[in-house]
């Protein structure tokens, strides 16, 4: 089977189901006997389309941008691309705006889609834009980090910063398709691939022992980049966010809850770190691990889940514990985050590898304790 | 049967299901024998609610925001007032990112419910601010003009102008309630009423011939707004943007098109005009006299059509020719409007009063006739 043969995973959601295609070199190798690559014959099953207007990470300008870039070309002819500075800064509103004004002067129409070359930055920003120009245009995700590739690529949500908090507004809008080559992260240093590791192991712990297994044997070749290795992980990972989302689209069933498995933590350790000092995935690991202490000081699971969860971190080289961890300045932070339900801290946690669940009522010395653990 | 027993017509959308109740004094009369008022028992069916903040038009600060925010406090407690300037220049960018700001301030979470008190410009700004914050808030739509009753509160249209073009973003997401009180429109300046009543006369004529002659019998006392028949007359509106709406939710099927009867042109006389010296119902009225005529100039009706809807729309005191029409200034703009699939001419068009189709590869030179006429 040659490396360009792409894997395809469906996300289940009726009519507005899609497929996320991974593969290798989609945007240079031949899908067909016409000549065409296999990324100009996935951009043809979008249908009716007259025009792409492709949003990118000015970081992958001369890489997988420009790849694209072609490919709509031969596609769909007509092509706008409007660069986005890099950076978490960029999910503003004044970028919304400039963005909307930008459709308009390009002429896009109902017939137009919109194509996210980037990281969750790009896709998240592009994906709001979709979601509400003349209420509504296709979609497609290009996801060029791994975070974006295993994690916010799938699922629909899309949205900006506003100053007061992170990702406060947006829309629930999926994707036509989501096109993965690990090509285009081949230009990703290796810290931004590292963090999105832990996103990857957070599938393992939360939903697919048999998928935390594989890691547990294959993290050195992931580390390294192997290719089949990396779309295996990436294909897992997908699956398991695919499951999820097909259960609970928009977050009303409790059930897409499980994808924020070590997220309270670690969304209290970017606040009180300062956001762009860590990492998202390297405060997930750091969030995971506390997590898991939590379970066990709770009774909730054995202390060999945080055995394996800590190997498994360690050889993707992320962090396991944070020196300047300061349960007195996060708690209050946890007290407020979304998932936390008027005052009450809750949380999500293992009971085994491979299962989790939401625990409600979490006296705080228990989480003080886990955080200072990880100190 | 007293004034106060509302009439309810439920919009059929499925889990999206919503009523519109349509009475007057709900504000302040009993809706039940525990004595609170009738819109009280209507905000109390919205289930789950800690907080509401009602967004309004500085033109009902004293009179229908007063009322919705008293009863506000008297059902849910917590309750912010987010005022909005008068007029079209506020569904925009700024506008929106300010509620969006102060929404974070007055520390809304997804146990808010937006409550929009105005026109149009109110419904369409805060129902796009509730669509997105959060991903989507629950909202209330509390109308204050005809228009706005009879249309734009119905049918889950939000969003906000850009420079560049009307309504240009927004959101397709439908209200959990509309509550209609004729009351709430007693400060309505009589242009506004009337130019409401263009869009009533349109309901008849695209899709309930029975509605259209009910006008005919009762324009006189719909004019004087007396209470009984502009209840009726706003029921029998409702019910048609309902029943289209239904079949239709997210104009895909085209069956939505149907309430653009008139626009078209409309659209071209309102941008020729220059917003503002026009009132949208008074355009849509000389749009529905040229419709009209191309309609018949194509022999596609009988021109008995014409004279009826002439004379209903002369009863409700709407405007019937346009003396500065030009159709060599009207054409290009309708060649661009978004109802005109790539520049080829499409109409609504009655084939009867009650019915209309669209019709499409219309020849210019009737347009340029129809328009015209209507001088
Ligand atoms: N929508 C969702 O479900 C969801 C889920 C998780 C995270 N997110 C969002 O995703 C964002 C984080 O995503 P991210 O980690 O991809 O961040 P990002 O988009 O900022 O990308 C990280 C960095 O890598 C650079 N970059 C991207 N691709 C590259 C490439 N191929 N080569 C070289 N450099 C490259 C970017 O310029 C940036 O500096 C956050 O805003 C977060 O809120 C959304
Ligand atoms: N969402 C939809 O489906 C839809 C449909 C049609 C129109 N619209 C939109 O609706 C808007 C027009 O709505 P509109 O005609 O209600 O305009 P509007 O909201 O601007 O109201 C018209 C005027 O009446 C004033 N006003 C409102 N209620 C009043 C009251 N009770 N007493 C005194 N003054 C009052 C307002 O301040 C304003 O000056 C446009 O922006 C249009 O795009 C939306
Ligand atoms: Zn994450
Ligand atoms: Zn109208």
């Amino acid at each position: 089977m040659p490396l360009t043969d792409p894997t395809i995973i469906p996300v289940e959601l009726g009519d507005r189901r899609y497929p996320i295609v991974i593969g290798s070199g989609t945007a240079v190798e031949a899908g067909d006997a016409s000549g065409g690559t296999l990324g100009e014959h996935l951009l043809g099953s979008l249908g009716d389309v007259s025009h792409a207007v492709m949003v990118y990470d000015a970081a992958v300008k001369d890489s997988a941008a420009a790849s694209v870039q072609k490919t709509l070309q031969a596609r769909v002819g007509r092509v706008d691309a409007l660069e986005v500075a890099s950076g978490e800064t960029s999910k503003s509103i004044d970028n919304l705006g400039r963005l909307w004004n930008r459709l308009i002067e390009v002429n896009a129409d109902r017939r137009s889609v919109i194509v996210a070359v980037g990281g969750g930055v790009v896709g998240d920003l592009a994906g709001f834009v979709a979601a509400t120009y003349t209420r509504g245009l296709r979609f497609v995700q290009v996801p060029t980090t791994l975070l974006a590739m295993v994690d916010s690529s799938v699922g629909g949500k899309t949205g900006i910063n506003l100053p007061g908090g992170k990702n406060m507004v947006g829309s629930f809008w999926q994707p036509h398709l989501v096109w993965i080559d690990t090509d285009f992260m081949a230009t990703l240093p290796d810290r931004e691939y590292l963090s999105g590791l832990a996103e990857v192991i957070k599938y393992g712990v939360i939903e697919d022992a048999e998928f935390f297994a594989y890691l547990e044997d294959n993290m050195q070749a992931i580390v390294a980049r192997d290719p089949q290795s990396v779309r295996h992980a990436i294909a897992c990972s997908c699956q398991s966010k695919a499951r999820v989302v097909a259960d609970d689209e928009r977050e009303t069933s409790g059930r897409r809850a499980i994808l924020n498995y070590g997220h309270t933590f670690a969304h209290a350790i970017e606040a009180t770190a300062g956001y762009g000092t860590m990492l998202h995935g390297e405060a997930v690991a750091i969030g995971m691990q506390m997590a898991a202490r939590l379970a066990v000081a709770l009774g909730k699971c054995e202390a060999d889940l945080i055995n394996r969860q800590t190997r498994l971190l360690d050889n993707a080289q992320l962090p396991l514990v944070w020196p300047q961890a300061n349960p007195e300045a996060m708690i209050p932070v946890m007290a407020r985050d979304k998932k936390v339900a008027h005052g009450k801290l809750r949380f999500v946690l293992p009971d085994r590898i491979g299962h989790v669940e939401l625990v409600g009522d979490v006296p705080v010395d228990q989480v003080r304790f886990a955080i200072d653990a990880c100190q």
